[in-house]
Order: C-alpha cells, then sequence, then structure tokens
C-alpha cells in the first residue's frame, strides 16, 4: 500500500479524528478556556502516543502549555526535523455569523466546519497521518528522519511564553529544520510555498506646540502649528518613488533575487480582484520598481494608521491646535529589527521637528519578520514533496501576517520551511471557518514525501540541483 | 469751555448713562434675550435724541433691530459721516467667572465692570458725549460734519442680517467715509489705529481610499494610503520660506508699504511676552522676510485646525485608514476674497490628489478681510484727532478678527477709519470685562476733534500732507 492509498484509506477516521479536537474550545485568548486549552494539549498528546509517537510531554509555560512529541530515526545520523503548529483557536460564537455552533464540529461536501479547521488544528492533525502512511508505505516502524513536533498552545494570543520556551529546551530540539505547519499555498488549485512573512515596528508620535489651542486670528502665521509639522513629519517618510526616506531603513532588507521574482511573477494574480477585496481600491500604489505582489510580500513599508488633533467636531473652529497625534506601523521584512527602526523613526523625527514643537515617541514591541531562503536543501525538499503529492508546478508567494517564526528560526538557529494547506478562503479568523479534508490530506501526503526527501538529500546532491 | 472741559464736567453723567445701558442683558445669540435687544435698542434711540439727534430711529431687520440717528450739519455740502457701531452684546453669567452680576454695572477704581462696557456700548455711547462736547465749545447747534450713526444688534452673531439692512438703506446712507467705533488700540498708553482686519476662509476636506479599513499586513505597500495623501496634501500648502502654495494665494493681497512697515515697528512689541501669551509657544514661525506682527496683521495664512482619520483610540491598529479629513481656514487680508480662495484650494487638491484616493472639499461661507488705508485724509484726520486727545504721537495697528467692516466698505462704497479706545486687557468675550472711564472720555474728545478735522481738511490740503 502507497502513501497515496494509506491515506485515501484512512481519510475518514482522520476527518473524525480531526472533529473530535475541533469540539474543544481551546481558545488561548479567553482565560475562561484556560481549560480548554489543555484538554486540547491532552487530546493531541493522547493522539501523537497512538499514532505512534515513542516520546510524548506536555510542556508547561508561564501561559499555556505547549505539546512536545518526539519519534527518533532509525539511523540516528538523519537530518533533525522540528514540525511546528499550534494547538489554541481564535475565538467564535455562534453570535459573530457561525451558521452552526463553531465548536459543533462537521463535515458537509468534503469541507470540515469549525473553529480551527485550517488555523491550526487540521494543518497539525495531518502529521499523524503523514508519518504513518510513509512508515505503511516503507514497511518500517521509524520515519526516516529525526522527527519532533512542538504544537503551541499561545499563538493566537501572541505567543507571550513561547520564546522563553524555546530558550529553555533549546538544547533537547536543537533541529536542523524547522516546519511551519501554518500557512497558506495561493490557491487550492496553485500549491506554494511560503518564502516568509513580514514583521511588524509600531509607535504613536506626538507633537506638542502651545500649552493650549490658539485662536487662528490672534497667532495664526506667527507660531508654529504642531498639525502642520506632523503632516510634514508623515509626508516625508516617504519619497517620490514610494521609497521609505528613514535613515537606514533598507540596510538590513534581504533583497529579492531575480529568481524569487521570476516565480513570485508565474503566479496567477489578478490585480483588478486583488483591488476589489482591497475594498474596492481604485488604483494601486507602492514602491516604484516593485510588483503588487512583491510590495505586499517582500518589501518593507511604512504606514499611517491613524492621525487626530484640534478640533473634529462639526463645524469650524479657528485655532491652532495645541498637540497632533499619529499612530504609524512599519511592516519589516528579513532581516529588518523592530528595534532599529524605531531608532531610526526617532532619529528621523528628531532631525526633522521644526523649532517651537516637541515631538515624542511611545514604540510597540514589534514583531520580527522572518524568511525562507528559497534555494535553501529544505525549500527545495519540500518543493519536490508538494510537486509529487499535488500533481502540479509547485510555486513560491509570501504572506502579510507573522507569529513567532523568527523566535523560532533564531534561538534554534535553524532555516524555516512553510509547509501549509490553508487557502485565504478558509475564513480563517472569521465566522465558518472551514478547510477541504482533500486538502489536508494533500498535506499528509506532502509531508510523508518530505520526511523521505530530506532523508535522502544529501547536501551535495542539492547544491547542483536547479529550483 | 474746550471740549475737554466739557467732557471732563460730563463724566459722572456719562458713566451713569452708560451703566444704565449696561444692565439691559442685549445678548444676540440667545432668543430668550431677543426682547433685552430691542430694549437696549430703544434706550440708544431715546439716548440718542436726548443728545439731540434730529432724526432717531429703530430700523428693523429681519433679526434683531438697529438704531439709526442722523444730524445734519449746518452746511449740506459737509461730509458725510458714518458711525458704525452695535448695541448687542456676547453671552455672560455669574457662572462663567464673573466676580459680579455682568449685568448689574459698577464703576470702581476709574473702570467701569459689566458686559459690554468695551464691546460695544461704551465705544458707542462717546459718540453722544463727543458731539455735545464739540457744540458746547463750538457753540453750535449742529455738528460740522453730516453725522449718522448705525448702531446694529446682531455683530455678536455674526451680523447675519445687516448686510441686507446695508443694500436696503444704501440710499439715506450714502457715506463719505465710515468710522468704526468697534476696535481696540495697542495699548492704554499707546493709543493706535486699525488699519485693517483678516478676514476668513475655511474649509474641511475629506480624502477617501478604500471602503472600508484595511489590514496592512495584507495590503500595507500595495494601494494608496489616505492618511498619507491628507499629509502630504497640508504639508504642501506652504512652501520652505512659510508661504502659502495655493495658485494665485497672494494675488489680491495688498501689500504692505514701507511706510507701513516702519510704523508697524515702531510699537513697542515684546515678543517674548506675546510669545507667552501664545500657549508658552517656544519659537515664533511664519512667512519669511515678514516680522511677527506684520505675520499676524498683513500676511494672509493657511492653518490646519483639526485633522483625524483612521484609529486614533487606545493601542495599535495595523490599518490603512478608509478616510482621512482635515479641517482648514485661510486668514485672509485685503483684497482677498473668500471665494477666489477656497477655489484656489480646490485646484490645488485635485492637483495633487495621488492616483485612487478621491478628495472632497465642503467650505463656508467665509469673512472679507478689510482695510483702511494710513494715507487716507480720513486716517490722517483721525490720527491727528486722537494726537489732540491723547497728547502723543498715535501708530499704526491691526486686528486679527472681523466683523461686517467689509460689507460696510464695499456696499456703502466708502473708506473705513476705525477709532476706538479698546484694549486687549478689557476681557472682551470673557468674564470680568471692563473699560477704563477715562479711555472712554479721551475716545469721546477724539471724535469731538475727528469731526472738526474732517470738516476743516480739504482734499487738496490731505494730498500735500505727510503722514
Amino acid at each position: 500500500m502507497d502513501v497515496r492509498d494509506y491515506i485515501a484509506a484512512s481519510a475518514a477516521d482522520f476527518s473524525r479524528a480531526l472533529r473530535e479536537w475541533l469540539a474543544i474550545p481551546s481558545v488561548s485568548a479567553d482565560p475562561a478556556h484556560a481549560g480548554d486549552v489543555r484538554a486540547s494539549a491532552e487530546w493531541l498528546a493522547d493522539y501523537l502516543r497512538e499514532t505512534g509517537f515513542p516520546v510524548v510531554e506536555i510542556w508547561e509555560t508561564g501561559g499555556l502549555p505547549s505539546v512536545y512529541a518526539h519519534w527518533p530515526a532509525a539511523d540516528p545520523t538523519a537530518p533533525r526535523v522540528l514540525v511546528y503548529g499550534h494547538h489554541d483557536v481564535q475565538p467564535a460564537a455562534l453570535g459573530d455569523g457561525w451558521d452552526h455552533d463553531p465548536f459543533a464540529p462537521r463535515e458537509a461536501g468534503g469541507r470540515i466546519f469549525g473553529r480551527g479547521a485550517s488555523d491550526d488544528k487540521g494543518q497539525v492533525l495531518f502529521h499523524a497521518l503523514g508519518v504513518r502512511a510513509l512508515l505503511a508505505a516503507r514497511d518500517e516502524d521509524a520515519p526516516p528522519v529525526q522527527l519532533t513536533m512542538l504544537i503551541e498552545g499561545e499563538e493566537e494570543s501572541g505567543s507571550p511564553n513561547f520564546a522563553a520556551l524555546l530558550r529553555q529546551r533549546k538544547d533537547e530540539l536543537k533541529p536542523d529544520l524547522i516546519v511551519i505547519s501554518d500557512a497558506t499555498m495561493w490557491a487550492a488549485d496553485v500549491p506554494s510555498i511560503c518564502l516568509g512573512m513580514r514583521g511588524l515596528a509600531d509607535a504613536e508620535i506626538t507633537l506638542t506646540g502651545p500649552s493650549r489651542d490658539l485662536h487662528s486670528g490672534s497667532f495664526g502665521g506667527g507660531v508654529p502649528n504642531p498639525a502642520h509639522a506632523l503632516a510634514s513629519l508623515l509626508a516625508g517618510l516617504h519619497d517620490a518613488d514610494g521609497r521609505v526616506t528613514l535613515p537606514g531603513f533598507y540596510d538590513d532588507v534581504v533583497p529579492l533575487n531575480s529568481e524569487e521574482r521570476a516565480l513570485f511573477a508565474k503566479l496567477p494574480f489578478d490585480e483588478q480582484g486583488w483591488l476589489a477585496d482591497a475594498g474596492d481600491s481604485r488604483a494601486s500604489y507602492g514602491e516604484a520598481g516593485y510588483s503588487t505582489l512583491e510590495r505586499i510580500w517582500a518589501r518593507p513599508t511604512a504606514e499611517v494608521n491613524g492621525l487626530w488633533g484640534g478640533h473634529t467636531g462639526p463645524g469650524g473652529k479657528t485655532i491652532i491646535p495645541q498637540a497632533a497625534h499619529a499612530k504609524l506601523s512599519f511592516r519589516l521584512v528579513a532581516d529588518q529589527e523592530p528595534g532599529k527602526v524605531i531608532e531610526s523613526l526617532k532619529k528621523y523625527l528628531n532631525s526633522n521637528t521644526p523649532n517651537g514643537i516637541v515631538t515624542t515617541v511611545s514604540a510597540g514591541t514589534g514583531v520580527r519578520p522572518c524568511r525562507s531562503a528559497f534555494d535553501s536543501p529544505g525549500v527545495r525538499a519540500a518543493r519536490r514533496a508538494m510537486q509529487r503529492a499535488f500533481g502540479t508546478e509547485v510555486l513560491f508567494a509570501r504572506e502579510g501576517g507573522s507569529g513567532p517564526e523568527a523566535d523560532l528560526a533564531d534561538i534554534l538557529d535553524a532555516p524555516l520551511v512553510f509547509v501549509g494547506v490553508g487557502v485565504d478562503t478558509d475564513r480563517i479568523h472569521a465566522a465558518n471557518e472551514y478547510v477541504d479534508l482533500s486538502r489536508l490530506l494533500l498535506g499528509a501526503e506532502s509531508v510523508a514525501y518530505l520526511w523521505e526527501e530530506l532523508a535522502e538529500a544529501s547536501p551535495a546532491e542539492e547544491s547542483g540541483e536547479q529550483a
């Protein structure tokens, strides 16, 4: 029985198990559900033990628990692979627009509906099916790689305790490769591998002028107006080419290379449809010299998320406002650091704030961007594996959001490979989240092949291969 | 008995009469006080009849009444002078910080306290005393000019019916000169004549991008952000020299001439004290090449009075906002027109709004600026008259605010002369408004001399005189 046949034969059992797990409302953001998150971890631990993982543990953190599972390879020199995913879910309630109870999962028309179906329980669980299928097909009782799973319980709450857990368990984990199983493809019929996620730096700035609003009839034209200064500072964040002007902003940006750009360009991108999704935006706009996909995936940005100051109620009020404010966020790409960007913002504001105005900056903690090199051995192996499973060319994409991936790569000092089968239409974080069962089965098949590809690929073979 | 002696002998009666008038709460903004505004008009009409004006009428308008009084000269070819003032007052209540009932006026330490003491009942009433003093000194029973008073009842409510009244009564009024008796001097010991008031054009602008707020992780960097476009448009309103960039903005501005600038420069202006009054502003700033006084008096401005858009609450929200807004006002100087400025603003916005953003403009009605030429015969006569009364050099100034003066000048087609004895410290529009009785008496003396100066000055004499 080959991998595909094994998976097909197991589909009904897999669906049933997933729905059992989805029924546990493991909402990490709601303290009332802390017990459910623990029950979810225990359910997964039991399931992975049944799957055959010889070592399965609940790993406690300062918050909600992670699940650790390890299955050594027969060959102790085989590559060490760490699979990351999460078992907590976004909040969901019938009142939010769900057609059915989000925690009473159901299968209908080949789709599994329920909170977490796609993000991320479905994409975690296919790993259990994948490794079983591979062992059945190879008639072996250990995988060809040292397989570790680490499934977090607080991803939807910003992973507040995960970095500490990684630092603490670093020596046990020490992977050669990290497989991120919490990602999307371009479309159900256009499989793709994510090559990175943008990070974030954010800040609120306040410009203060006079100690009170001034009558513009008496003082207008004679003293600096904080709203003018704010407008100039915000306008000056971009040059005429749409590039961010902060000093050194692009210094750490890993540039897109021509192969990656060519692969992006192969994606069937419908700009008009995308603009319609973008709130019926009338035109695309961004950094000169880059396509829309490159701009939103692979280039850093500066955005004004909000601004306010002075009189904003009905009617006119002829004042020079006392202060003006803006909320800014910068989408970052590897290897930019949120802290460095905020320092550069402060320098820019200090250098450009006019005499008579005082500018203060209050920054958030930020999220670091992550990337996965498209020509790395791991990504090449994943691409071959997915091409075998999907039977079609696998392209490359990126994603806008970002979780703890940068911490995983940095703390564990290993490259990332994104293998996900979610798609944008899965309604993740929204009402009526679902996933196609067939996609999860293709995910299981992909990772079965991936362990094989990784075990068989030698660095020497890799280096000569063309992507 | 000369003019000064007559006035000194009448001071107690004058104070008593003014306090009687101030006791009538003629608050035009409050419909509950409409009867009081009418009572105030009737009080004044009676007083002017007692003063000797042969013709005194209540002039009805679409709103609250004005008072008209006329006293023909013995010589029917004498200049026709129209005195403008107003008998309505700003709202006032004990709870606003008054030490005494604002409508129970009192004299203490040479000051008369009460709403309207300076603005404008005190400055209206000294005309009655002035003309009586002049007649007594000359032992005549008619003034040397054709003297008309028109005292409005809705100035503190924006004069909504006054222009219509002027148009209707234009042929009766047809003045050679309009004396505005609702103005201030530089200081009690630095008499000055106001040479103009700035006008106003105001507008609210809205920039719309997508039909809803967009997630900046998914769309940031790919579509135009209305907040960026707003910042650029607002920043672009001024050039590096602080000049307003709207096309044609300065075309109608009557430039300051060197004599007027020299006279402004003679005013004892304490910039540090002015900055302290300006909400402890840290530095002056404005159009390059002009002093602070020139900037706030004689140069037009563009001010952002308020701006808002996107997320303005606590915390961060990584969005591209759907829209961004600003409230703008332009202080105008003669001969700028509010309507032309708004048209130019629209042109500027149309030319500079980036592709993908739609800008809309909603404009107010505006206020036209007015001016009084410092070398006109009327201003020269007023300066001589005030110098005789005050016994010191009379300088020139301007004011920030503006009432119906531009309508008076335009509809009646006559030059303006500002003869006021208010000062900035009179607390007009604020609690504990007061006026020095001595200043009102100097006002009475000034206008007594002014009628004389106007009657005696011939255009031929004037043209050769140095200011």
